[in-house]
């Protein structure tokens, strides 16, 4: 996942936020030694303004419609379908219920959220790319709320918050148990992550159906029809992606990490040596031979029209010299080359012409950084990936210095476990806190989350996912003043209830309780 | 949970098991590096003996029934009720289906598995005690398989065995997906956990709703109806238990780790002072006022009827005496009592006269080690609980010496998590590696994983608990000879993808696959 830091201007006004945390509702009280201001806002907007007022809200009355000056209307699919959705979270299996008669005497009904995507041309049809303006300001008053953005992106952002906000004051009025089954990219939507970095394929195992080159999977997965990804399954991920929001970066990475690979295609990979021969295993992807970039090349212009994303990402981390050196062709390659024993320059070489049949597909790419540190020629738009090192890093620094964009990691490798509150960790790291120019900081485009597979499956993703990543969310997406570890530990443990309360098993930060507990079916 | 070190005597005798592993059925291949011969049987019992002969099995055709001889017949409730749920398993979904048809030809039929309980108490309608006989062998061999154990535990344990071989069985002659919503006792059950240690009230909340001080729950759980136990849940714990042959001890921990005690019972803790007034915190029990004693007296002759194991667990851990230290009245005790500064005096003042109590309700008790190690007085049948320290350590050395029996659970502690393959850790543990004599090492009559729930509830309890508990169920359950590391993991792994394949979210080892896999509803 990968989250760009965007500083959306934002303006909220709503006064349940407090009310929340009223003593006559104790079965709303979050569990949390101290509660926030913010009540379970998550992650926190640019801006708040709470004003002393409350109101009431009735499913029966309550309406989520588009403003009649808006951009984006009937039509725009993405709106339509998060205004369903988000009437569906608010409301629920509750819908049913009257909830006027529930409602506090004296106060006033608010009855409409209103919509309205100020450009002219929406982007309702398009992709988010990473340009898109997922600025938005929300403004909730009598008789209605307002929900202002420039493009549907914005929107999308905006109405996260407005369900969120919207649902305490339910809350208040009604005591419902909602039931719903999410899926991993609703979550990230929760917490607005924008970018599905979607790291493909890996050495244990080649998921991906090529139509082009269908043995990859089929000799190259777990199992070719049960542990697979089809056309089909690839096109939901992205359209169900798009609908949110979220971007969709697929990673195929090499030379390195390509085990799989040569099950399906061969001759892909460099055959390693025991003396003066083949010793039946096989190395990184071999890089000496013509029919290596023909296949990339067919490969990639596939890939490049299956993921509709300006970006594509190439890998290039932590590949092991050790089954080149001990191969007598690549020692004479490397002869002829000139590149004497410095096998990273075989690397360079290597990469160097993928680099080109990829920019032939006319897609950008993005790399991991050990790419940059081998001093590869890279198009101005590339992305580079740091994610060696700790918090802040020299890095960065480098990378930003020679111009380049980047995306920041290192920090954030969630599949490394550890006993206690590690969320405070994530929290607290600030990825603008290296040597550079003001320049030099814009070119940190975001930052991502990681989670990585050696140990972790469906039956643990999810919990081990969230609410740890939540924290990274809030600290990218969050104003950088956001930085009160209390106040982050009150809403981030009531933003986990509120997934609880979805169906999702997000875990908790401490001995602590939620209203409506996790249930497992 | 706890499990006893209990070595009982198994013959078993099957072909099929490595039959498991031929090529030609790679949707059952597991995904671990080495299979084990022993297929995925977890954990191992004490004598396997394999043949090289197979059977075929038919959903139509197989039935387990009670052998004629047997003393538990058609009214054993517990028998009656493991032979339906393991023939559900066996055959589950697929059940409506041919299974002759698929059969490989040549093979003879395996048509019963017959059960034969051989004493004449087959203590069918009791309760699983310290010392129930949970010994079984199981021949399988045409035409029938024969279970026979001296009562229906060693029945119930041989039984999970019989369904996990015959599963493998079936497994080669029919490919069906099982569904299954099983719960925490069921694979408590599947990993031959004998006894549920209810650690049910801690510092935070206080869910057990008693009959005889009802404030107890209602001012001092998390919430007083929906996050209690009531009578009737704690009854179905128990009989749900009882029927999986799983003893239920509660534990009831005093004097510390008692905060929420005292929010529904008057004058329970100790007023903590800062300097010469009362803080307005409380600390320990008070173990100076009469009160204490005579509501203890109360709460454990309540405790002693709704708990019908021989046992309670008294608790007595990590007493903090700041608060006992800070209040004039203690001090103003201990002068009058000599007990000079040394509060352990007092503590274990307040614990002897919780025994004498106890030992008044008929019950036997468990402490945790710190009361012995205090010197208080201890009834012989005491068991006494090692937490503190790592694998083998002299505690054992010191409490078995004195006589008493001992629970271990020091290298256990499975909510300290951390990166990578800890199961090893726990696997690699030799409970019995310390000085002392053969006589002494009899008293250490069992282990016990611990999963204490700082950071874990409903959302992260089962991936983490399991499979790592299972690799401590196989050292306590297995002979002191099943040591190897890579014949652990094959069969580990495999095992936690039956535990997934019945829809019980248990984590992977490392990278794998399992061919059905978990899928989150």
């Amino acid at each position: 996942m990968l989250l760009v830091l965007k500083f959306a201007g934002l303006c909220l006004c709503l006064g349940l936020c407090r009310g929340l945390q009223f003593n006559d509702v104790d079965e709303e009280a979050p569990s949390a030694a101290q509660t926030s201001k913010y009540g379970s806002l998550w992650p926190l907007p640019q801006e708040v303004n709470i004003a002393e007022t409350s109101f009431k809200l009735s499913s029966s009355t309550f309406r989520i419609v588009d403003s009649k000056q808006s951009s984006a209307g009937p039509s725009c699919n993405i709106l339509q379908n998060a205004y369903r959705k988000y009437f569906e979270y608010m409301f629920g299996v509750a819908r049913k219920q009257e909830f006027g008669k529930n409602g506090r005497p004296g106060l006033s009904e608010l009855t409409e959220l209103q919509v309205w995507v100020t450009s002219v041309d929406s982007e309702c049809d398009g992709y988010p790319s990473i340009t898109s303006d997922e600025s938005y300001e929300l403004a909730v008053d009598q008789p209605f709320a307002l929900l202002v953005a420039p493009k549907v992106w914005g929107a999308l952002r905006g109405a996260v918050l407005s369900y969120e906000f919207l649902s305490l004051l339910l809350h208040l009025l009604c005591f419902k148990i909602f039931v719903f089954n999410l899926m991993f990219q609703e979550t990230m939507a929760m917490n607005k992550y924008n970018v599905f970095h979607w790291h493909i394929v890996d050495d244990p195992s080649f998921p991906y159906l090529s139509r082009t080159f269908p043995n990859l999977s089929q000799k190259g997965a777990y199992h070719p029809y049960t542990h697979v990804y089809t056309p089909a399954d690839v096109k939901m991920v992205i359209e169900f992606a798009r609908l949110r929001g979220i971007r969709v970066i697929p990673e195929f990475d090499t030379p390195g990490h390509t085990q799989s690979w040569g099950k399906g295609q061969a001759n892909l990979l460099t055959p390693c040596y025991s003396g003066s021969k083949p010793s039946g295993s096989f190395g990184p992807v071999n890089p000496i031979l013509n029919t290596t970039y023909d296949f990339m090349t067919q490969f990639f212009k596939e890939i490049s029209s299956v993921f509709p994303d300006a970006y594509v990402h190439l890998g290039g981390d932590e590949v092991d010299f050790t089954c080149w050196r001990s191969n007598p062709d690549i020692q004479k390659f490397m002869e002829d080359h000139g590149f004497g024993h410095d096998y990273s320059k075989l690397e360079s070489f290597y990469i160097q012409r993928l680099l080109d049949i990829v920019t032939s597909t006319k897609k950008g790419y993005m790399i991991w950084q050990e790419v940059f540190d081998n001093g590869v020629k890279l198009k101005p738009d590339t992305v580079v990936h740091v994610w060696i090192g700790g918090g802040s890093n020299e890095e960065l620094s480098k990378v930003t210095a020679s111009g380049y964009t980047t995306i920041l990691s290192a920090p954030w490798y969630l599949d490394y476990i550890s006993y206690g509150q590690d969320w405070q960790k994530y929290y607290k790291v600030e990825p603008l806190n290296f040597n550079g120019t003001e320049q030099q900081k814009k070119l940190v485009i975001g930052g991502e989350a990681c989670m990585w597979g050696e140990y972790v499956d469906a039956t643990n993703l999810t919990p081990r996912l969230w609410p740890r990543a939540s924290a990274v969310a809030e600290r990218l997406w969050s104003h950088q003043n956001v930085t009160d570890i209390n106040d982050a530990y009150s809403r981030l443990s009531a933003h986990r209830c509120r997934l609880v309360e979805r169906g999702i098993p997000a875990e908790p930060l401490f001995s602590s309780y939620c209203p409506r507990e996790y249930k497992a079916v």
